[in-house]
């Protein structure tokens, strides 16, 4: 399958995040909203995930912390905006070590024949946001989710 | 006093709003905050503004409904993040009448003098639904507002 696509044009504060996954849309969108599937996808290898809430309807809010090896925890937390479906799932996002500074992501979802094309675009309050989460390592966080999503995919649809 | 400042540069999908207010910093954010306030000065003049919440607090919602003479309702609604102060307001900001579509605000006030500079950054989800919303008409409620507040708050510092 394609590897993750980041882009992140000059001047512009966005990153659209793409990917396609050799699985059905309605999977995927699952994967994005099922708690019990989310931990076991989202973010780097080396931390584990523990999900505070998700709940996953209009206004609802979400929370969940990333530990690394040496217990330290990273809390992000935000509120759903609309009915989260598979055309699309509109959310804020603030990361607990940064206050004041939010994203606002949009996740949608399109079947093309047998794969699917996940696109997330990330609207930032400045260039600067989006530089300094770009600068924090944002891109290993995006890249391993991509692969271990990938991976559950195929364990889930060999089934 | 300074006229609003409406920018849309090209290919961003932002607007920057700026207007400096001869008032200090403290009113100028209570009438952002204050419902008894606000109500007097955000949005067009022949338009008739009900404030259904206004939960000023971090996760707090808010929702208004201005009605034209006709008696058309257009609703609007959000939700704040992070603890409003006159260093920043942080919130969503959703059209009934356009769903899936957020916009996320962020207002400084800062203080010049004897006068304060109010900053409204609004990051879009793409510069379509940007250049939607500027052409739905946005700039005469933007500007109506401004001298609106403009005299409510010369009428706050006679008393």
């Amino acid at each position: 399958m394609s590897k993750t696509v980041i882009t992140a044009e000059p001047g512009v504060p966005q990153v659209i995040i793409t990917r396609d996954f050799d699985a059905p849309r309605d999977l995927v969108f699952r994967a994005h909203t099922d708690p019990h599937l989310l931990v076991q996808w989202l973010g780097p290898r080396d931390l584990t995930m523990t999900i505070d809430c998700y709940d996953v309807r209009n206004g609802g809010t979400w929370r969940y912390v990333h530990q690394d090896a040496k217990g330290h925890e990273y809390g992000f937390h935000g509120v759903f905006h609309g009915t989260p479906s598979p055309d699309a799932i509109v959310a804020t996002f603030e990361f607990e070590g940064a206050p004041g500074h939010v994203k606002l992501d949009t996740t949608t979802f399109e079947q093309r024949g047998g794969t699917t094309l996940m696109r997330t675009i990330s609207s930032f309050q400045s260039v600067q946001d989006r530089d300094a989460m770009v600068a924090s390592g944002m891109e290993r966080g995006v890249r391993d989710s991509g692969e271990r999503l990938e991976e559950l995919l195929a364990r889930l649809e060999a089934r």
